[in-house]
């Protein structure tokens, strides 16, 4: 069931994402070429994913969601082509493929960065079926906040400056919920904006986001170490060699096994307290520290 | 009159640039150094002083301005910092100071523009005294159309591609519409939708807004051969060593100073048409042309 539901939400955000990339107007087919390459480079779509399985299950239509699904991937994927770019963590591959600073050229990956970012807000400032202005802009003020310097951009900003450093397990934390984490609980904050529910449930909704959020990143470190270089698509043993903190390295592997296992159960706790069908979510939950890529 | 308003919208912006940034938590001081940096390097403010004398003149409280105009600089500022890089322009100074990239390090000042884009939608997500949500929803539409692929990266993109290529007038016109002028189109089209006009005053005041949009590059193109280092803030005659095309370059220097004439009484007669008190617009129009700077 889980297999299926990530499979097709995938190709639905993909299918989004590619639509609204053909339908800009031919003006820089260099620039659309690379905002596409890098927007549809492959990817788990986790992001959409819990944007779709959440909004399901609080019974909000796909279509008011699929622009929230498009929008935070845009944002995702702005991130991982700035991120690759040579002044950042110089990165030639990703998921196989040559990243778009090494398809294109550094200028172009700058700005298909750029344009992508823009390109979530537009989306998400388009008129959307069964949303109101109020929840469009709450979407927006979710979006931004989780992405910008508050979010997503501080994480990637400690993380740089924290390599070659000893940081403690607080600070890692603290980088991991900014980084990533901040981009996974906006996801649930979108399907919950869509879908209009009580404050208690919301809270349990987000602890769950939270916790799935640090255990995705627990669970990567984790990867980096025991994973083959084809499953996680990336050198095995990178994080190592870029001198960066990871969990295993403070905690030791099974220390962050045991980690990520409390996590995912803090997840599935939260999950308890909602009345609404969360099988899907809860066997997503599972997959996030059962995968091996 | 004109230079005293200017002055005023200046500091009335960089006001609300410095308080936007200053109450950033101080989760990753560097980052945030590096925004503000960017952001308050001076400038002349052009965007914001277009929404807030067209708003002004549209009877709009200028607090109801504010974050538009804080948000089109943010776009602007970003932009200034990626055009900046060595993957770009590779500028060391702006306005007598060093760049973003410089004074920090290149990976900050990608992510130090990266945070001032997301800033701006933010900026416009909160609430907004006397403005609607439905207005603001119109607000990020139009701020994200004029400052993404379509608008000023798409610009950007082709510019870049451009260098060392001749290129013919109407080639030069559509990259820099795009470049500078759609965000100049926007600092206008902000102004309108705070202020509720009718379609025909509102196509007269954008009529006015893409002529002097326009106009402002031809005078850029012409600086740069006519102005001293001094006066211009950038080496006199980088265009030309940077291999670029210019309206000076296709039309002669003659020819260029009576095109941006031109454009400025295209200008002036599109504000005729307003029944409104449009004096300082009207002035700010000449200035366009008649700068040093």
């Amino acid at each position: 069931m889980l297999k299926t539901a990530i499979s097709q939400y995938q190709q639905r955000v993909d299918h989004q994402l590619g639509h609204q990339i053909d339908a800009l107007e031919d003006i820089e087919p260099k620039l659309k070429a690379a905002m596409k390459h890098g927007a549809l480079i492959g990817g788990k779509r986790i992001r959409p994913f819990l944007v779709y399985a959440i909004g399901d299950m609080l019974k909000v239509p796909l279509e008011s969601l699929d622009p929230c699904a498009a929008a935070i991937e845009c944002i995702h994927a702005y991130s991982l082509i700035h991120d690759d770019l040579p002044a950042m963590d110089d990165d030639a591959l990703r998921r196989g493929q040559p990243t778009v600073h090494i398809a294109y050229d550094e200028a172009t990956a700058i700005l298909a960065g750029d344009a992508l970012q823009t390109m979530a807000f537009e989306i998400l400032s388009k008129p959307i079926v069964g949303i109101n202005a109020a929840q469009q802009i709450a979407m927006i003020a979710t979006l931004a906040k989780a992405s910008g310097y508050s979010g997503m951009c501080g994480g990637q900003s400690i993380d740089l400056n924290a390599t070659d450093k000893q940081i403690d397990l607080q600070s890692l934390i603290q980088l991991h919920s900014l980084k990533t984490g901040a981009l996974i609980v906006a996801a649930v904050e979108l399907a919950i904006i869509a879908g209009k529910i009580d404050a208690n449930e919301k809270q349990a909704l987000i602890d769950f986001a939270k916790a799935i959020g640090l255990a995705f990143q627990v669970q990567d470190d984790i990867l980096d170490i025991t994973g083959s270089t084809e499953e996680i698509g990336k050198p095995q043993g990178s994080d190592l060699e870029a001198n960066k903190s990871t969990y295993p390295q403070l905690l030791g592997l099974t220390g962050a096994q045991e980690t990520a296992e409390n996590l995912i159960q803090d997840a599935l706790s939260a999950l308890a307290k909602l009345p609404y069908n969360s099988q899907l979510i809860e066997e997503f939950a599972r997959f996030i520290i059962e995968r091996r890529l």
